[in-house]
């Protein structure tokens, strides 16, 4: 029986290019489920990408199919891949995008077809092997296994001293910054620094401080997060990704 | 068999976080239908939230479940609730989101668990109720009844002489601007005002006056709203909620 | 069993309209998969609608039904339709927007129900008959066969000696400029304008020019298309639809 495929892509929603997708899915596995992580991601930003797939895919039960498009290179002579982790699938071009999976990840090589359009893989080459996976197809009956897929080292945070020293590493729509600094990390009572500016000590959700205050937490996902209640803290900051945070 | 969980939220569609939400529902509820009323609400708009809610449940099945998540209080002392009328059931923070609920709603406290992120209760306290709810479990099953759940009045139009006095309680995308005057209250051929301007008589349909010119109508949901043909009452006007309108 | 219905609107995703209309098909037509098209487009788009709509229904399954509602005229003397083409089914007000459809599409005359809201057909006259065909219902039993809906001519390229004159006939969320001029109609080698600026011969992808510059290709419906690699070819040349295109 069909499970669930979710759909992470830079498309946007104003076009047709997720339905003709979810189209091509829908027409070659009859039952499955599709949920949407995002298509709002800025076109060709692989490093919101990755951190968004990260955030997500574990959520999801065992068997579901990660369909992941951020493809500025689409067309060309990077590769288009599947992998397996933790009893998820994944399909995706080879350009970093799956970075995030764990080490002991499985990767195979997908042919290209001779039909596909040359700037649509998600709908010509992607969305058949999604559908494939979730039909319950061998992921190593879908191409030759490989074993050196692009990666990108995620940033991880440094020592300084007694300091830890990471960065911003995505904003949400609130404006939050989503730091790569582990809460573990942290010590209680001990001030961060996001740039120039002191935002004090990791509290534990917005309500601990006045509306429009900054506020440092520990944030859903376990990392660092430095926040404005009923605010935003990139508009108060002015900051962005790649900001050097202390904690 | 599950059946149906509609979302309703400030969580926006660019992250993660509706995403997260649906793949814990769609873990521990195999099978359930996911369906958007919309994550564009402007961050922590509870009025809006409530009117879209009021608006949406019933025109679901009995048996849908409703989550509903605008919650600036998240991970404070605010209780987390769930809710059952007319054969449907309801999730969310206890803030007078669900206001709209009929007099006879039964309600619940959730508890919280101790693993619960406090920035993120939708997915890790609303979520999981939900999906126990469209699983079967009944609601006192799931936390401690209440009688006391917290409920902001809904405003109501009010006499003046011969006049109804409402005001406009939510401007739509078209820029219409939707009043909390129900169309039975206004007398045939009786001219509207909206703020100091004249709008007219109520007619039929956007089709019934010259495009670019005011109209008002007796909405999709029984009451009185004021739109401009191909426009915007809002932008032609100057104005928004909370704005008299007089019937 | 019910299959799948896509849903191409310009209700937008802020409000609660798309919900309700998805309330009143799930409640009619248990177990239908609802995927959406777009909601995005400007209000009263009906040439970018039939756009979209002609790029996305074949790509489904047949049974599919595609209700599609742009709908200035909303509650108006114009009639709503049902067709079947192909297997498909569509449901739509007959202003033009099912003009993509094939010659031999077969089409009915919708009634309209005592208590449709004049100004949401979508939710009271063409939810309920997207649910009745989903469920099996034949098209005949839904209204009575007319044979002349409203058909807008969709604009094909024309010839110019050598050369074939078209348009660009959509932009999309990239500002990629989408013509009329099948790509099997462009001579190899030969340079293509768009108004008054070369943009050189068809190649193969994006990847093919350098970052910033203008590509022309053979897109992925088919069509000659426009693009500036990670960049917008509508901001590049500050053109928009209807602007010539010479091939």
């Amino acid at each position: 029986m069909p499970g669930i495929i979710t759909l992470l892509t830079d498309f946007g929603t104003r076009d047709s290019y997720v339905a003709e997708v979810k189209g091509v899915i829908a027409t070659k596995a009859h039952g499955v489920v599709l949920i949407d992580v995002t298509h709002d991601l800025a076109p060709g930003d692989l490093p919101a990408a990755r951190y968004l797939l990260a955030r997500t895919w574990h959520r999801f039960p065992a068997g579901t199919v990660h369909l992941a498009v951020v493809d500025p290179g689409v067309g060309t002579a990077r590769r288009a891949i599947a992998a397996e982790a933790g009893g998820h699938y994944f399909v995706a071009p080879d350009n970093g995008l799956l970075s995030p999976l764990p080490r002991d990840a499985r990767f195979v090589e997908l042919p290209v077809p001779e039909h596909a359009a040359p700037t649509f893989h998600a709908r010509d080459v992607f969305a058949p092997v999604a559908a494939q996976l979730t039909n319950g197809t061998a992921l190593t009956h879908l191409g030759q296994v490989i074993h050196d897929p692009e990666r990108v080292a995620i940033p991880g945070p440094r020592r300084d001293g007694a300091v830890w020293v990471g960065e911003v590493v995505y904003v949400d729509r609130f404006g939050t910054l989503m730091t790569n600094i582990p809460g573990e990390l942290v010590r209680p009572g001990v001030g961060l620094r996001v740039g120039e500016r002191d935002v004090g000590a990791v509290r534990r959700t917005f309500g601990d401080v006045a509306p429009g205050q900054l506020v440092s937490l520990v944030g859903s996902n376990g990392s660092v997060e430095i926040a404005v209640r009923e605010g935003s803290a990139a508009e108060l900051l002015g900051v962005g990704v790649g900001v050097e945070v202390r904690a």
